[in-house]
């Protein structure tokens, strides 16, 4: 390395990659399920990658946390309960926190690295943990939801890495129906779910696993998202008992915390789905 | 290079790099204006890179052109007569030509190679250029507009590369005040205006120049665009004579020509600026 250089996630996939101009290696850590890096940018402040994938940036995490988190407990009509797959940088949770009517929220990450890294790292992720209402588990998300208690939670949000390593389980139909069973009737399930322009078969099979679960009515919500690959993702909200999704908009426009992407306006807006996307997922 | 390799774009400004898998280089040529490359992807179809600078690949740029193009000519209440500087891949000239109420679209770029490079590796690009009211000028886009003919222009698209080279000068008090001279009293300019979350500077600074050539109503547009840095892009309309920027939202969702990114939904939905966008360009 030079004083600086250049680091690249090329991804296989989607043929294509992302780099961010990077000064030095902070920390490495193998733990028994990944390797976790965090890297000095010059211009996105720390950055945090696992198995070579870029998984955060100080800069730009924001995005994808508040879309993990807001447009879903602004579309439950009264989110008490929550419970976060994956997650382990604490971002979601942060967000989930900051809805006053949330009364418990799970986190429940197989890597207890992870989160070790983020509280180092992006301490500013992790500024929620010692909230009461949040429980920190490292543990499998896969059985967290197996063994949950039948209806009774109101949002679950898979905050995981991509379909492969020990993530793979949190995409198919056995945990999808886990999480239908935990749900209750009105209960929202949301996923990340790749980019809309480069991985939409993707997407397309996990909505087809999670119909397969029970769940019958879908919503997907692109978003920016520089440090993944394309720069451009996404969510989905599944939601349990085919209410669909009317959006709670008067508490969103008077939520009494910032946001610096998400807005009422911004969500309405991400529900208008570009026509090739929409199609594909007609289709 | 190996049978399939890495082509990268490190760019300077936002310490953020683009690449794609890439099967072999197609073209290059020296212009008298600058280096044009076409390369061959593994899954974006073609690539064409100016002076370093990912330009256009065939898989993602119906995002940037439907986006310069559309919102620009929905806002306009009858636009006749588009002038595009710059564009010279001319994709831009072909969304600007699915509106069958105009009736010229000017197309003046510097660089005649740029479009011979797309004739041969674009051809869907160019399949509007033989349309008689289509114009491709090879000529200084400056000076087009400091010649133009005073108030005989409906919309001036400037769909040109970045502010250094060739460009620098598109982007100046100078030459948005023969933009709006040449603009009719509702004309519309819009500009191509980088990456919402890393360039904020250079838009704040845009429009500052664009206030102080008279216009006095902006509006910016984000869309996804993987092929620059940070794969987050936008457009920046704006208005001679303080009309603000009512859409024709019925004439777009009764248009009668199909586009992949661009909808009247989509047009609504952008025009929600996230609120850190909103913010930096309030301030």
């Amino acid at each position: 390395m030079t004083a600086s250089d250049w680091l690249h996630e090329q991804f296989e996939p989607t043929g294509s990659s992302i780099g961010f101009r990077v000064t030095r290696k902070l920390d490495e850590v193998q733990s028994p399920f990944q390797k976790i890096e965090v890297w000095e940018s010059t211009d996105w402040g720390n950055v945090m990658l696992i198995d070579g994938a870029m998984m955060v940036t100080t800069r730009d995490n924001f995005l994808y946390h508040e879309m993990m988190a807001h447009p879903a407990l602004f579309t439950h009509p009264d989110p008490k309960r929550v419970v976060i797959i994956g997650g382990g940088d604490c971002g979601t949770l942060r967000e989930v926190l900051r809805h006053p009517g949330v009364e418990k929220a799970v986190q429940c990450d197989i890597d207890e690295q992870v989160t070790r890294m983020a509280e180092k790292y992006f301490p500013e992720l992790c500024e929620s943990n010692a909230d009461p209402r949040a429980q920190i588990l490292f543990d499998d998300g896969i059985a967290h939801m197996r063994n949950a208690e039948p209806a009774s939670l109101d949002v679950v949000i898979v905050d995981s890495t991509d379909p492969v390593g020990p993530a793979e389980g949190l995409f198919n139909q056995a945990f999808f129906e886990s999480c239908h069973r935990a749900l209750r009737d009105d209960g929202i399930l949301v996923q990340q779910s790749e980019s809309p322009l480069a991985l939409l078969d993707l997407m397309r099979e996990m909505r087809a696993e999670m119909a397969r679960a029970g769940f019958d009515s879908f919503q997907t919500l692109p978003f920016p998202q520089p440090c993944y690959p394309t720069g451009w993702w996404s969510c989905t909200m599944a939601r349990k008992g085919g209410r669909g999704f009317g959006f709670r908009e008067a508490d969103a426009r008077a939520k009494a915390f910032a946001t610096k992407y998400y807005s009422a306006e911004v969500h309405l807006g991400a529900q208008a789905l570009p026509p090739f996307v929409a199609q594909a997922l007609g289709g």
